[in-house]
């Protein structure tokens, strides 16, 4: 691992780190933020998904973590949303190919090869974080994301029971077999069989059976995306049937800017707190 | 005054907003956040001038100003650090021209047509905010800024006494005359009569008699500027000649970056609240 760049913030470190994945095949680049600590203290850690078109970046510049981070002493972690580079797939489009790996392992060429977001953040990464960052505390682990990031916090703290004590997302994809975000990238990625999309669907997740404590989701009223997209109503009907204490706030006046996410990035990070 | 983006951000307003301006010739970008507030309510307004490089945009995004600013009820003005453009003239470098106006009014061609920004931000631009934001009320203004834009606001708020009800900085330069960035940009802008550099020097208009009340500084003691260009022990040593109150906060371990002014954007909102 190869730091690219350290800065101290809010009496923590905000660290910038790239690694070759064996996964993807390619280089991925990472943010961490390490919060004020004791000597030897070992720290609960808040993943962070971000949404298309997104990297690291996008939230480490404009999320206003580090602050409640810094608070509660949690390590929050921003991965890359996708492979990148000059020998990796790639499509003209901003909702498909680089940048929006909508956090699958694909199975159809020319994807296969490098896009394997899932496994890259359910496995690898974590990996290399217990390994390079000593006080991070991967049983006490968090989850959280925006938009096709909080689908990926979703079906990842799904499909792993047990691994999360705490799932949030900021105006989450919700199902991806039900709006045409989720309908071109799974077709994409995985082909035409949608039950092979199940996996990466939050609200079939749940049907079929997979089961979360508890859920906060943050969504705005004026959000672009909400009714072609988003349709977290899809997700407390599912929630609701199976029992999922969701606690969904309509944000009245809100979009999908990070504006919106960071207005309500500390109540994210004090719901993690509180479980972790 | 056209209007780029609003975003709603901690219960106010974020917006981006576009003009042309008489005094630099060329059309300008600058932010405004508007925090929440009752109907009718006039609100203090605080400055916040940017850095070598800077557009509005670097602070808007990474600042973690609304937080405070909603908090306080005080309006946060984000303006342009140069005119910019195809007619505008340049330089090669980054630390003269475009994106490196240095709050001068240059008399120097070619860059005295446009580079007025010592015009643009002590006149046009709160006239602009005074016609345009009827809850500015700009007889409780406060300024800041960072590095450059430090530079502005000490020497903006020295040569306008009583304007400013409240001051601060983050690593500004606190003497064109003593730096290599100051000598390159004041002799660029205003040629080699460095009399004529005074009136855009904190601690030489502080020797000609200038005052202010107080002065908040932050400085990062890994700031790697900080014994070459923004020395910050000469304006403590004017000060202290002066008589005026500086709080100079040398902050261990933190760098020039925006991870060192976020850290700290909330106490300098603070400081200016407690002032306004």
């Amino acid at each position: 691992m190869e730091t690219l760049s350290q800065s101290r913030a809010y009496e923590g470190i905000q660290g910038v780190y790239r690694h070759h994945s064996a996964v993807t095949g390619t280089d991925m680049t990472f943010s961490v933020y390490v919060p004020p600590h004791a000597p030897g203290a070992r720290l609960p850690v808040l993943w962070y998904l971000s949404g298309l078109t997104c990297t690291h970046a996008n939230v480490t510049d404009k999320g206003e973590y580090r602050r409640a981070c810094a608070e509660h002493g949690i390590v929050f972690v921003a991965p890359d949303t996708s492979p990148r580079g000059p020998g990796v797939p790639d499509d003209e489009s901003w909702d498909f190919g680089q940048g929006a790996g909508f956090y699958v392992d694909a199975t159809i060429e020319p994807w296969a090869v490098n896009f394997r977001m899932r496994s890259y953040i359910e496995d690898e990464l974590p990996a290399l974080i217990a390994s390079e960052f000593p006080m991070a505390d991967l049983t006490r682990q968090g989850i959280s994301g925006h938009s096709m990031g909080g689908h990926g916090a979703l079906t990842i703290a799904l499909r792993n029971p047990g691994r999360f004590k705490s799932v949030s997302a900021f105006a989450p994809i919700v199902s991806p077999l039900s709006c045409p975000w989720g309908e071109k990238a799974l077709s994409g990625y995985l082909g035409p069989d949608r039950a092979a999309w199940r996996a990466y669907d939050a609200c079939a997740l749940i049907k079929d059976g997979g089961r979360l404590d508890a859920i906060l989701i943050d969504q705005g009223t004026d959000d672009g995306f909400v009714h072609e997209q988003l349709k977290p109503e899809l997700l407390k009907d599912a929630c609701d049937e199976a029992g999922i204490s969701l606690t969904l706030r309509m944000q009245p006046g809100y979009d999908h800017s990070y504006n919106f996410i960071s207005t309500f990035m500390s109540d994210h990070v004090a719901w993690a707190a509180e479980r972790l």
